[in-house]
């Protein structure tokens, strides 16, 4: 079934440059299918096609537009078995994770479907003219959000489904009215192909048109390069590590015409432990972040990283239980062999730092590719003197900060880069001490967490998932939930437009039956 | 009454750099006052003072924020002629005009007050929890918009009041809770101590913290560059030339943690003139174009410099007219020496450009800083050939572009650059044949206009103020309008968050009365 074909839009072809497969970890071989990346000409037809593609695309209705996201998730579930097991075969990762992701796949793209299907989330802002006004008369003004152009996607390499060929990004730029270009993920080209497939099968069928979706294959750097850098493409979205995301904002802002690049990259995810909380529940929750810090081998965007707590014996007895619950859990395997060795090698850069002492670390031989968790402690002093210890380490690992006192504490905060997110874990009277802490960290993080775990990011509107940089490139959007879509599009303004030349989302009419700002006020009335 | 200092927080200061002076540009006289720039230490402390006010100020209560807010407006009125002499002194710019700019700010001032006041545009969303949900508990979580921290403003030449000091920047910002520093602009220092002098008054009588907002004075680039570069400062606003915006732009991408800039520059807002309407109404055009060019010595963000139309005898007539008329406008003074020296030498470049004819230019000689107005003509072959005549001529100036045919009409618009505006003249029947040209315009503009004029910017929620690059460096925010705050925030996530820790937008209670999403529903209802 997987042919190690590329889309350019709706015609499957092999690419014109070089070669590669892709790994299963587990068995540490190489699969089957070969994959040729595409090469200039190739990029520059992919993006040719997007632009003629985006004329007819942004003005589909949105009942259609619905239609296609619709389609895509159904095709997606229709591949079924194939795709579960080719999945797996790519990553490593067990059949209930790939078909959990499935899930939110198919569950994102039908939530941006009911989004675009119900037509608000155009933000329709009409001020009606006023034309006896002095000394100048108010003309009418109508505004709303419209797509931005062809967008490219970068697969990730965490989430070969909920996170590339037809995942968050996509879905959200395809539900704005952009098309999309997936430079798919060397790492799982094949599950790529296959979700690509469906997105082809989905447009052909729901009559969108030829180029609103192409998938490149490519094992390189220089095919996403060129993506980047085509004048053609006007946004960009990407999940991934710092050094990759920077390295594609920094081409993005060197263009002749710069363009939003919305880079969701890497996170420590800081854990205050507060001590009342750690002398009555400490055990919960010693064995609960153990659970979190090796959730899917520890590769999650929102994987604790750093557990920061007040130097004193409850901390050091959650830390000690922490590390023997740690080591009770089986290690697994990574998504690839160059992740798992990354993994050993930057566990072991921080565990030799200065100040750094190993608390816990799964103390077996494993099986190819698995991780062997750990947990490694720093005083806050330490932590002060070098904070590049705080670099995440992608895999299950986690530096726990002693911090002498509050101050200290908040001085470690004010050091950690932008995060994802910042959680508390407190009894409820002692959050009043901290109040601090707790204003120190909201300045860091897109979201904060009360006694939880910021490991399972719930697909919905209230989520922010994103924050300041490096946590992401742009703290102004979400890369999850239906607001995602923000991140493609712009507002336009019509003026003195004839009301049967407007879109349909700003006709007096309202026939689309969207709510509306009119003069103000929120309503779904007729003008 | 102007004593040429800056405003380091509550503190006035002299600068520690160099001296300056504003200039007269109708008597061509320096004004009597002296500013001397701010020192690299005078930056610091200021972008220190920000930070620390950053963390009271953020968490003002809408009504005092609000509070703040209409007592600058106050201030500014309650400054009185001595503001509306000092603007005329610096900037050659009729009282009338003088007298509309300041009623535009303090309108701006009190619309953004009205906004927060009201407190929905926080655009709280709200997901409660579904502890039961298979197979993963759902938890409480509830999102905001928070402020970014410190913004810097830059003073804009054309807008002492408007979009300087306190115009809709520096009101946006500070609505949104983000303490500001201002780069005055070196034009008009004076007009911005006045304006300083009313926000720190302000911000003294409504209990604001020092630091706050800041006011600095330079006369040359280094301060700017400092303040972009500097850690602190986490937003940008400026409106100006396309090479001063970029410059900021591309010094703010080159950060260790890029920031945001939002920078609305150049736009030469192509008018597209279809035949029909030439042909019933062309001399009203002409003479309303005439008056469009030349309206504030064509010294508007907005001032139509591109006309487009079908190579005709209604196209001729049109300009023959619109020759005639230009001339008969009475040249009026720009804003400052260069100012006039620079549009006499980007007029002439274009105007010797090959392909380039002479329609019209005012011909007897001018006071001094008086701008000869000038109307110029290329065929739609020799704009594609030569793409770079589309150049701002900041001034009253406009190429007429003489099109063969709709495909060639375009053509043209196609090698246009990103637009705030684009304009369409025609009589409703005809514009079904010009569907091509609408869309292509529709790409390159943030606000499209049907018969009348670009200039004139409506301040309300409707309008889109900013566009596809380079008129604006990021067309997905407006500079004008209450959704300019947007600019300056970042949704935050709260999850599993105590009702009585959360802000008062989140609570439960809804003690605000703010329109809130809850699980989807737009409603002020309690939880």
């Amino acid at each position: 079934m997987i042919t190690g074909t590329n889309f350019i839009g709706f015609k499957s072809v092999k690419g014109g440059g070089k070669m590669f497969t892709t790994t299963n970890p587990v068995s540490n071989t190489e699969n089957p299918w070969k994959f040729t990346e595409v090469d200039e000409n190739q990029v520059d037809q992919a993006l040719g096609l997007a632009t003629q593609a985006f004329e007819i695309y942004q003005q589909t209705t949105p009942t259609k537009r619905a239609e296609f996201l619709n389609a895509i998730a159904d095709g997606i579930e229709a591949l079924g078995d194939s795709l579960i097991n080719t999945y797996c075969l790519e990553t490593g990762l067990p059949q209930g994770r790939a078909k959990g992701e499935r899930g939110r796949t198919v569950g994102q793209l039908r939530s941006f479907a009911n989004l675009v299907a119900e037509g608000s989330w155009v933000k329709a802002t009409i001020d009606t003219a006023d034309l006896g006004r002095e000394p100048m008369p108010k003309l009418d003004i109508r505004k709303m959000m419209v797509p931005l152009g062809p967008v490219v996607v970068f697969g990730a390499s965490n989430f070969p489904l909920a996170y590339s060929t037809a995942g968050g990004d996509t879905a959200s730029a395809l539900a704005a009215g952009c098309p999309v270009v997936v430079k798919s993920h060397p790492m799982h080209a094949g599950t790529g192909e296959l979700v690509a497939t469906a997105i082809i099968g989905a447009a052909k069928a729901t009559g969108m048109p030829d180029g609103v979706f192409s998938n490149l294959n490519s094992s390189g750097i220089e095919v996403g390069q060129q993506l980047v850098k085509h004048p053609q493409v006007k946004a960009v979205g990407f999940t991934g590590s710092i050094k990759g995301g920077r390295a594609l904002l920094d081409l993005a802002a060197a263009r002749k015409e710069p363009i939003p690049v919305f880079a969701e990259m890497g996170s420590v995810n800081p854990v205050v432990l507060l001590p009342i909380a750690l002398g009555s529940k400490g055990d919960y929750w010693a064995k609960t972040y153990a659970g979190s810090i090796t959730l899917g081998t520890g590769q999650f965007c929102t994987n604790p990283g750093v557990l920061l707590g007040l130097d004193s014996e409850v901390l050091d007895h959650f830390i000690q239980i922490l590390g023997e619950e740690i080591i009770k859990i089986e290690p697994s395997c990574m998504l690839h062999p160059n992740i798992a060795k990354a993994y050993e090698t930057n566990k072991n850069r921080i565990t030799e730092k200065s100040g750094v002492n190993l608390v816990a670390e799964f103390p077996k031989e494993t099986a190819q590719n698995h991780a062997r968790q750990a947990v490694v402690k720093i005083s806050g002093a330490d932590f002060k003197a070098n904070p590049e210890v705080q670099e995440e380490v992608f895999g299950p690992f986690s530096l726990v900060v002693a911090c002498s006192n509050t101050e200290e504490m908040n001085q470690v905060i004010a050091l950690m880069h932008g995060q994802l997110t910042g959680t508390i874990i407190a009894e409820r009277q002692e959050l009043d001490n901290y109040g601090s802490v707790v204003n120190t960290l909201r300045n860091k993080v897109g979201r904060l967490i009360f006694n939880g775990v910021p490991t399972g990011v719930e697909v919905c509107a209230a989520m922010q998932h994103g924050g300041p940089y490096p946590a992401s490139t742009d703290s102004r959007f979400s890369a999850v939930g239906v607001h995602a879509i923000d991140r493609w599009v712009r507002p336009l303004s019509y003026q003195n437009w004839p009301n049967n030349l407007l879109p349909a989302e700003l006709r007096n009419e309202n026939p689309l039956q969207i709510v509306r700002t009119i003069d103000g006020t929120s309503t779904k009335a007729k003008i």
